[in-house]
């Protein structure tokens, strides 16, 4: 099998595997427990925090551990959004990218009819947000100003130092959905205010993720509870998630260069081959530094991507037609492409291929093969 | 050891780590995702909703999956409040026990800057709600009346039946916090509209739980997203800790009725040889079958129970001073104990010890007599 879907997940990195076998056993206690039990789990969501804090290059206290990406999107959406509400006008704006998640996008219009209204930003053809329009939304001093760091669909990678610099030097709220990005490429925090990340993008288990909130900001809480997370994140710390997610995120940024220089080879091997046999194939988004390593976004004309999912899986390869969670049920074609300039027929007609650690370095090539050889069948 | 602290957390029942085992390893397909390893997972997930239901006597269709009680608690909360806020009075009325866990009481209080308002309903001495109480409190016509099923620290159960069907013939949104009981009583799911539990007090894992919403109620999202949990419940599922949770309520229910005999026997003899050797321990909350069958409340006059917990905890016990949540950076006695009439002094010379499926039939008598010899030393 190869495995070329890690946009949508990764498989368990063994490092965390291993260090998650001791809290699936005998390290069960609950970290606000004060017994040495309890004080065992909450030493390890400690260490896992200062480790996750070391591969950002920020403080400990500057993270914030959630059920995963979806949560901190809407976490940082709820933050700005109850502000605006509570505040003087009763509302405000809520600027974003067209092409974020629909998490962060869904957390927007769920703050509708409280008061908030959403403002989209548009990207050019590449996915990239021209820092012009980032000015335009400015200028309607928005609550929030929300700009993916790394794009799911097409991998176009954001200028974040740029726009965070600006929205600070206006005094707009800044926030970064880093799904894609956090253990892929590097980061700048540099005047972000807060950012989201989900593990099992980078090697993690699913159901766990943080939100960073620069120090001094302190997220109202989305999630009540008692007083974990600095009080502002409810519920008893899923132990086990939180050290697998440290274990993996320290492997994936331990890695991270040499496996970037191996994706972005198999990456050219996969254009190659695919180009040779298809050359009417449109690779979509940016390239080089400006787009994810090993993310391939590449319409195919006249052929419906979900049905190429199916017939790419009997051939052994796992691949998507857009996002995965977009996949379930979907009448509409990706909001992403749409917003590129794709017209529905290309964007139904278009394949996400993500390579990831787990593939050999002949997977690039040899992708591009099956991927003919069914076009062809 | 003797783990004397199963309200706090559960260790992870063996069934459910099996269960977990081949979602730790090659089992990793995002749910989402349309080839064979996504379906696989989709799969797992589904089974898990109806097995769950299965155990709830409800449908599948029912149960939306979260990261725990905190989560469901709050979006029980979310969902009332937000339908108030956008009602034409924008605002309402929350009426909950005064007994609450935090997260309810919290996320009743984060949604009074934004118009509704919270009101306390008021137990009597033992923890148990006065049903007049209840009928007070519907005159208000609140948005929502929300009642612990069982109370964490005390284990007094509720009339849950009785409020709920008061609550219906009044037209009053009723939701249940069930974490200290799914798995431990048998629930009365009749005319309830939410139900919030969480895996690791049953013996799954800690980071998930769920929310029942009765057939109809379509509960306004809490965390945005993709197409999950029928929309309604954002974030790529947590296939291997959902998978888990199933398995550890399928034991823990095939197991209930025999463990809650064993458990009142321990707690006889808990209590038997407690008040042989230190006459002056007050029992608190309701007995027998008002009662969270393990769950023991106790003042011992004069002793500081956070001091005891580590006196025991040398001794080999795990035990702890009213709510795990609680403990950390606490401040003030807790509000459970208060709000049953106990004053500061004696709500903190309170311990809760409650017993397991994994405490030997011996373990009963032989924590008493560890806390009888801590208390002389």
């Amino acid at each position: 099998m190869i495995y070329a879907d890690h946009a949508a997940t990764t498989p368990l990195d063994p490092a965390a595997r291993a260090a998650m076998e001791p809290y699936l056993a005998e390290q069960f206690g609950n970290p606000s427990s004060l017994y040495r039990l309890g004080l065992a789990g909450r030493r390890a969501v400690e260490l896992a925090r200062r480790s996750i804090a070391q591969c950002l290059g920020c403080m400990p206290e500057e993270i914030y551990f959630t059920s995963g990406g979806s949560e901190s999107n809407t976490w940082a959406v709820w933050h700005a959004a109850r502000a605006a509400l509570t505040g003087p006008n009763r509302g405000g704006v809520l600027a974003v990218s067209a092409i974020e998640h629909h998490s962060l996008l869904g957390a927007c219009r769920s703050m509708e009819p409280l008061g908030c209204r959403t403002v989209l930003l548009r990207p050019d053809g590449q996915g990239i947000l021209p820092l012009e329009e980032v000015e335009r939304a400015l200028d309607r001093r928005p609550a929030l100003l929300s700009v993916q760091y790394a794009n799911n669909e097409v991998g176009a990678i954001q200028p974040i130092r740029e726009i965070a610099a600006r929205c600070r030097a206006r005094g707009v709220l800044f926030h970064t959905d880093a799904v894609q990005a956090v253990g892929h490429i590097p980061l700048s925090l540099a005047q972000v205010d807060l950012l989201s990340a989900s593990a099992h993008k980078f090697g993690g288990p699913k159901g766990v993720g943080f939100l960073y909130a620069r120090h001094g900001l302190r997220p109202a809480p989305l999630i009540c509870g008692g007083g974990q997370e600095q009080g502002v994140r409810g519920g008893t710390e899923p132990v086990c998630a939180i050290v697998g997610m440290a274990a993996a995120l320290e492997a994936a940024c331990a890695r991270r260069e040499e496996l970037a220089a191996r994706l972005r080879r198999m990456e050219e091997e996969f254009r190659a081959v695919l180009r040779a046999g298809c050359p009417e194939a449109v690779f979509r988004g940016p390239e080089g530094a400006e787009k994810l390593p090993g993310l391939i976004s590449v319409t195919l004309p006249g052929v419906r991507a979900e049905g190429m999912v199916y017939r790419m899986d009997m051939a052994g390869v796992c691949l998507s037609a857009g996002a995965a969670c977009d996949q379930r049920g979907r009448r509409e074609p990706s909001h992403v492409l749409t917003a590129l300039g794709l017209p529905p027929e290309e964007a139904e007609s278009t394949l996400r291929i993500s390579f990831g650690p787990s593939n050999r370095p002949e997977d690039g090539a040899e992708t591009a093969r099956l991927l003919l050889s069914a076009l062809r069948s």
